[in-house]
């Protein structure tokens, strides 16, 4: 029976952050915490070695200290130790404490900036899956230039079996309910044609999943549609969804690079040109976007747990505390779970 | 024994243009071939229905008559017939006839605009594959952003084997040299991440394969590394490939099309923005520029297959013609044929 953990006794959402996690760690995950601990409306417990979390703590201004803990975590997780590994070694380690809290109702969401694995280990391990996700996927909104469709998925799971790409396309329809506002999100599997044939093995058994799921499916979308709106939910395997996404990313920045170069003899030009990058193009703008809301979550865990990038400084931190606090209201988990058990009673999952 | 196709009578590239073959075939085809025939180097067969192309050519003015020939080819190729079937049904439709040019020797290179598919089974099964390479691939340049890259395969194999990631790469190599002029390419494999243990099961397998190929292997590279030139050759499986160039593609329109949106206030500005794009930002010259020298040629075929999109019209089919020419000139096949034979008789093919 799950725990009903939106309901909390003061009415905060209690979020386990993973104090020893992430390139900046302890420093800017401490100060970033102290800044989210500034709302009301959560509380932050740091997870790691407590004499340093207490050395960090004492540098911050902390204006809401009744809102900060610490948690003390005696296991540390070292550079270059296997993911796989360290859970099985070091079941004390930062990442793996906040997921017991998650586990046992003391916190609400885990929030880590440390190694992807590590997290997505620890979650399994100590949190569990809800039934019918068999392993966390990543959900992406796709930012301004299609602001109705998100991505699944982002890069947690390769070689997909097609009753993966099932749950990727509940998954993403949950997504795009809670935080895009879209009644009946139109899914689509990522392809090589729009024809049912088209495709590599694993997308043309999803094709036949997709299409007797009673989803609402689009059929198959070529690259060339990814960015027009055709679909809502654009599902794939994570291994082209991470090449995808990065490639997205990085695209702004060339362009930027690429059109100031040409417009090098023409100052006025180039310094216009720069200001509507700046401005206008959303060069950096996609990989943030993808930070709010239901993006970064480890999505099946029957628990929010939330990840975010490995370099997030401070206000990034804080940004990520507030969202796993929205992931909590906004019941993802639960929705998830009434919807993967549709189909995982008829069998499909 | 390989004949030695790029020796003509006359000095000049015979072609045999598959006139049935593509959206606006036969009309634009017979006109485009009429075109490129105005170059004294290059001697075009139109091959298809003779009594139509008869009626098409004296629609036209020809001015280099004796350039321009007709091969009769008995069967028609229909509409949703499965390309797969239809070559094996109708050996005496164009794209057949004029691969048969191909390995007699009747002609240099064979030109279509019709069914790649059909092309392809049409390639392996009358003209036949250099030792070594087992499927046709296609490789592309990666155009402004990125003038010393290509990747390869852009979708013609789907579900790859690691073996074919090696042919890709050595096909990759063959064209920077060529038509890039680089002499040593920097080849890398596309991943998730850069570390060996990155990526799915036939892309990790295809690392130990390449790392000990003796080729210049730089390892793997992240979606974000694609433009920003560390590899020379980008080797991925044609699922991913295909992907990603339609999604390249389409990007500079949407950009555009968002811009200028949030420019309508600013009419001034918004001209601008929109001159910019025209004349700076390869919103649609990314897929015209992979049409080019070896750009839409069936990789690993034993002689110059060229594809040109569905939709040319007649000046994409003439300079689909020259370029075809120009991959016979350049000795595409016999230096691929060279480079997979150092792997074949090392037994990694």
């Amino acid at each position: 029976v799950a725990e009903n953990k939106s309901i909390v006794p003061n009415g905060r959402i209690r979020v386990a952050v993973d104090a020893m996690g992430g390139d900046y760690a302890p420093q800017e995950i401490v100060k970033g915490a102290v800044l989210a601990a500034e709302k009301d409306d959560v509380e932050v417990f740091l997870v790691g070695t407590t004499n340093i979390l207490e050395q960090e703590l004492a540098k911050c201004k902390v204006t809401n200290g009744s809102s900060i803990h610490i948690v003390g975590a005696s296991d540390v997780i070292k550079e270059n130790e296997s993911p796989v590994d360290v859970i099985r070694r070091k079941p004390n380690c930062s990442v793996a404490i906040a997921a017991k809290m998650v586990k046992s109702g003391e916190a609400d969401a885990l929030l880590s900036a440390g190694s992807t694995a590590a997290a997505a280990i620890s979650a399994i391990q100590f949190i569990g899956m809800v039934d019918g996700a068999y392993r966390p996927a990543l959900v992406g909104s796709l930012g301004s230039f299609a602001p109705n469709t998100v991505m699944v998925d982002l890069g947690a799971n390769v070689d997909c079996k097609p009753h993966q790409f099932l749950a990727f396309a509940i998954a993403g329809s949950v997504y795009a309910k809670k935080f895009l506002n879209i009644a009946d999100p139109k899914i689509a599997l990522l392809s090589t044609g729009s024809e049912e044939s088209k495709g590599n093995d694993a997308v043309r058994e999803a094709y036949s999943l997709l299409k007797s799921s009673g989803l609402n499916f689009v059929g198959n979308i070529e690259g060339s549609d990814i960015l027009n709106g055709k679909a809502n939910v654009i599902v794939c395997d994570g291994f082209v969804g991470n090449i995808l996404l990065k490639f997205y990313e990085s695209i702004g920045g060339h362009a930027q690079v690429w059109t100031e170069r040409k417009l090098k003899k023409y100052p006025p030009l180039r310094a216009l040109v720069r200001l509507l990058f700046k401005r206008l193009f959303p060069a950096t703008k996609i990989s943030s976007e993808t930070e709010k809301a239901g993006g970064g979550i480890l999505w099946g865990v029957d628990g929010v747990v939330k990840i975010a990038h490995g370099a997030s400084r401070a206000p990034q931190i804080a940004n990520a505390i507030e969202s796993a606090k929205e992931a909590v209201n906004a019941g993802v988990v639960e929705s998830l779970r009434l919807e993967l058990a549709k189909f995982d009673q008829g069998g499909k999952l």
